[in-house]
């Protein structure tokens, strides 16, 4: 026997009247059931964005006859969406470079399933941390990158995503800048944690810039990779306490657990499907 | 010309798959459109709870009607259901006794129209407090509780409440035990601050037992007020940090400005219809 | 009879080694006790910054003959340095433009005695605030800025500081820009709330840029103002949690009470002598 | 050539003036030079703590003659000390069951040196944790406390900690009571977490306690553990929001993330001798 089966509903449309209605009046006749609903209207942009997790108690539920009604609705309300089994966990490429401590964790969350992604495999610039890759019976992917032009590079890591079918990408701690073609071809899909509370501090060494100005905040961004450098929209921010007495050798330390904290949070939003990106912003139903 | 009217319908009825769905097709059957809505069901108390903000574009929107329609899901899913406008601010009492920090931030709330309560009356077992009510215009009662008991004390309160058609009572650090009566008649409607992190240190001088235990994080919690001292259910609660050298004189300056904002964030959530009552505990939508 | 007194003294020097064992030795000599003590050794700068608190249980201590021994040191060490009556409340001006709430809360808190401040006026570009002012005695002035020039007006200002013997300006959301001349004349005297955690969000609106820039998390910054715009060595920064929904308005009504906590502790830091400037940046022993 | 070194000073005493100055006046004597000092007088206790890190320039700085000058003011001031080589990693016990976090948390804390414990052997009642000791090559010792009397049982702990010379021992979410001998014989070496805001919720399943309880904000606690249980003195607290949606499994997801934090920074607080046991509370120089 097996349990019922919950599903994600993904609707973005046009923000207009009666859109809650609708949906979920065809859900119900179609013998799906809410759990979970959130939706928001952006006046600004005057888009609307819904995220509803059902629950489908009929055992002969066929997604082919769901998907007929549902786009009756789509059409008429120019939506654009996606059904999708909720307890799929995307498959995952991690990319790092020389800090081990978002990959750690990461892995680490993946191994007691607090984290529902499906790691298959590790990327890096650096040989160095594949003792850990190997721990977790992850491949672990060198590539040298001072050898290799970028396109060169970024062709072979291409080669490696599609080769495992990698749905999610992750910047934990990468020192490398992407491409905006290989940004632009995986745009929603790469997750970079940046070590400082943007717009503050971007681009190299934002502990030493923190250090310098003094502020009394230290910060970390979860953030969807844009082609602008560390300017695509932001999916978490935490922040912790730092005083004049501490080098930047010291914050760094200070800045690895909210790092950590960060980024798996920002990974878990993504995963749970509760992000909408809404221009150069997201709508995140949490 | 009026701007359309925004209104907040609660919904809590025994758990059943469906509800959502029928509650938003009546709503947009009656031209009443939803704006923000947010839902639970309680796996424990197997109670549904639903809270949805609509906005009426039609100027002709009927009450009376609306009511008719609604009533048949409500009879049909026993549902227990209110129908507000959402711009009413209910009428309130503060009960004081000497501390002025969180009357003071009402007053001040309630004057910038930050926080959507109308004051229309303090009420208090001693007169110090006087003169800041002038400042703000409102009527100021003070009950001798030494010379009254505590029967004649709330006979009179209850007066007062009673005259000035009072919704939401408000106890600002009021350092009085309410009877089991008088928090019966008004159970719902009276939100406490309590001077710790609940349920640590109940009863009297909650700042002394924080030192003596030498904890390391100080906090407030707004509740309900319930029969049993310090135990209603739990609307907010706020945290701060202390350390081995400040004296309880100390942690209580600095637990006034976290009492202050628990308190203040506690009612704006009552007088947003965003609480549910679910046994000894709070469902809150924010 | 009165009880001990209790002092503060402030020492910067070139860092070396001994330092606090010479402070502490001449202070031991003087049958000043220490109470309190706290030291820091820049070593980007170079500079050795000390606060002791100290209490003289001698009722016949005499300031002249503590001066000439701490001046041998102080010569030899090449110390700058203060010694004052840690009960003195300095005489304090409060800047204003339309927005209450740091005022209010300024005011308060002098009143239940909760910050040591000494307010002595109430300086405005505006005549709105002249209500709060007078509810708590204080004197308000309102300087017509858009009649007077910029020098003028500095010119008016600094003949009531000057008649009130002010020490400390606090700009509690006041949206003028200084002089470069007054600020230079005022410097490590003027402190201002600026409504953003900077480096982020400078000049003007900044919740209107956190709104567009999505980010997740608000805050405010209090720091001595200097001749760069929002560049002044930061005191003290919070920060409180935003999402998606919220508008610019709902952002700034929750940034206020992190303002008006922010500035406060700034304040108190201030007047507890805690603070010390170190190029750029603070030395804070809190 | 070596660089010079640095030692911890550690001081309690009864309260009374000029500790410092004599203390400081002794160091500088001895040429130890003060980077750091902190103290404390408790008014309640009326004991007196002071640590301060030194650095000896002098390579021929000789351990003997400093405690022979020492020795005079400790006996002339009843003074408890100690003078250890900051750079001293403790020898560390880790004691775990079933759940690896903060297990987990601390080796790879260890492994990149942002925590300066020398981890020996892991200690558990249960095999399951075997595997996460052999990827850092640490002994796994599995003492069957089914089979075993918890007499047996410590004692065979005990001739473990013995071996291995232990220092410290870490309860990293160990499920079993320590005895009141065991307890006595390490009092002060023995941190533990607990998974609460302590006071509140001692004993087990914490989080089942919030859920019911109805609390918005989780907490951890780590104390060093006395012979009452859930009672020791309290090193450090951690807090993050919970909210009605949440069931005890998810509670103590977000949990682990601040238990493992808050382990840690005790650890971290006690490895750098910052920590005095002050009757049932801690002093802690941070």
């Amino acid at each position: 026997m097996t349990s019922p089966k919950e599903y994600i509903l993904r609707v973005t449309c046009p923000d207009r009247f009666g859109v809650v209605a609708k949906v979920s009046t065809c859900l119900n006749d179609s013998e799906l059931f809410i759990l979970d609903s959130a939706h928001f209207g952006d006046p600004d942009t005057n888009k609307f964005f819904m995220r509803v997790k059902v629950i489908s108690p009929n055992k002969n539920f066929k997604y082919k006859s769901f998907e007929k009604k549902f786009s009756l609705i789509a059409n008429e309300l120019n939506i654009d969406w996606t059904f999708i089994d909720a307890s799929i966990k995307p498959r995952t490429a991690i990319f790092v470079s020389k800090y081990s401590h978002c990959l750690q964790d990461l892995l680490y969350r993946e191994s007691v399933e607090s984290l529902p992604i499906d790691i298959k495999c590790i990327i890096s610039n650096h040989p160095d941390l594949r003792k850990i890759a190997k721990s977790y019976d992850i491949p672990y992917h060198f590539i040298n990158m001072k050898k290799n032009s970028k396109s060169v590079s970024e062709a072979k890591i291409n080669q490696i995503l599609n080769k495992e079918n990698v749905q999610l990408n992750i910047l934990a701690r990468y020192m490398q800048i992407l491409s905006k073609s290989f940004v632009k071809k995986h745009y929603g899909n790469i997750i970079n944690i940046h070590h400082s509370f943007l717009p503050s501090f971007k681009g190299a060494k934002p502990y030493q810039q923190a250090y310098s100005k003094g502020v009394k905040i230290l910060g970390a961004t979860a953030h969807y990779v844009s082609s602008e450098l560390d300017e695509g929209p932001i999916i978490e921010q935490t922040v912790d306490r730092i005083n004049h007495s501490m080098t930047p050798k010291e914050m760094e330390i200070i800045g690895r657990d909210i790092e950590s904290i960060t980024l798996a949070k920002a990974v878990k939003y993504h995963v749970e499907q509760r992000i909408f990106l809404n221009d150069g912003k997201t709508v995140i139903f949490n």
